[in-house]
């Protein structure tokens, strides 16, 4: 059986999702769980995430038939993983579903901290900026981010892709209690785009750069132009699509059960 | 000079704040930090905190002449502190001062989550207790813990005390997003008097005690009638009163960065 499994996972302690010698990391400890309680096998991710990144919610997928029933893998994945992972629900899938392929549009929230001073309960799950953003600007240049672009000026060095060029279906900066927070959601990501994406919004909000500049640095390709990586720990993934009924049902109940 | 210091710390790293041979604790790294940018000397804490627990508020002192001047002190502390701890303010004493000792009250909050399902993002900062609690029995057991009563069937064997007797002030009971939290005021707390109270009042919310029935445990001094000692990540110091203008004046200001 081709089975999707909806989790969620504190990043803080984990080099990321995949797999990595001598780190700990989320791959590793799914598919140690399911060997105990069934065998080895390799559990596809919908993305990487990288070292300390959070995800609010996450889909994984692997093949094989499993002895324990659907409906209590989760509880029994559970019980060999650590607190800060959760397993949520396991779904039986049509042969040719991979978590990461079969994705349609996932969404990312990076959380800003601006409030002064060192605050050592957010720390890890914010990027601590104590200076006051204008948040109508960065609003305005987000706007130059929503649409079909080529986004080259920001995405990192990473494993080439075919093409640069992705969908962003909405791009919305907005206050939280203590600070700001970027929502983007996208037909896909590029490497550390939500990151660039924050970064380049955190300057337009210090007014480093004005609203169009940032459609100018895009259509320009022009990396040098935009704003820096912001650090992981503000990075949320938080929605996933793949325009499968059932799977989309039990990954919007996971974001339901604690709304970011 | 004979200085305090309010600070914060999330516990989930350490082994509490008592210096411990091979173990994390604040009262090292504190000391540690200290010897850095100035000289070896002994913090004196406001109080034990076990391993896990979670300070939203704390007080600290020590003797001394500083090179560095008191309103630098938290920054420069903070340098050589890890970010899940945070020196708010430093302030100059009497010198009979000690942040131990003339300590008047102190408040904790414990946190417990009572939604059903694992939550990676609490795991470590509340009790996960995914059961239905009837939070008006809770309130009404609480008021039993109110007042000048002999502790000794809420605390566990550890250091011994001149006397079991504590006055609270309050004990109180509220819902929370995602569950109930406890909170107790009191002129001080015997060894794990909180999580023994947080414990007695979830029995309470469970119907395995009554109201009365918490009354009549302390009258008795009963310890095997009360409830278990709940896990220390489920709880907060966040209080502290010292009756010291300038310092109080300090503590509420940590307090209102991030309110519980």
């Amino acid at each position: 059986v081709n089975t999707a499994l909806v989790l969620a996972y504190a990043g803080e302690n984990y080099h990321g999702w995949q797999r990595q010698l001598g780190h700990a990391t989320i791959q590793e400890l799914m598919e140690r769980a399911l060997k105990k309680i069934w065998h080895e096998t390799h559990i596809s991710g919908c993305g990487r995430t990288d070292s300390g990144v959070h995800a609010n919610v996450y889909c994984a997928s692997f093949k094989g038939l499993s002895s324990v029933p659907l409906e209590r893998l989760p509880f029994a994945l559970n019980s060999h993983l650590p607190p800060d992972i959760a397993v949520f629900s396991a779904l039986a899938m049509d042969d040719d579903f991979d978590a990461r392929f079969s994705c349609r549009a996932k969404e990312y929230t990076y959380f800003v901290r601006t409030m002064p001073g060192r605050e050592p309960f957010s720390v890890r799950r914010s990027y601590q900026l104590p200076r006051k953003l204008d948040i109508s600007a960065m609003a305005e240049a987000a706007s130059f981010i929503e649409g079909t672009h080529d986004f080259t000026a920001l995405k990192n060095e990473g494993s080439p892709r075919k093409t640069n060029v992705r969908t962003v279906f909405y791009c919305n900066v907005y206050e939280t209690p203590d600070g700001v927070a970027v929502r983007v959601g996208a037909d896909g990501f590029l490497y550390n785009m939500v990151r660039n994406i924050a970064g380049t919004l955190v300057y337009a909000g210090l007014g480093k750069l004005s609203p169009e500049d940032v459609g100018t640095l895009i259509e320009e390709r022009r990396r040098d132009m935009a704003g820096p990586t912001l650090p992981p720990e503000g990075l949320f993934l938080t929605g996933l699509t793949y325009e499968k009924e059932a799977l989309d049902a039990c990954i919007n109940a996971a974001k339901a059960r604690r709304p970011l």
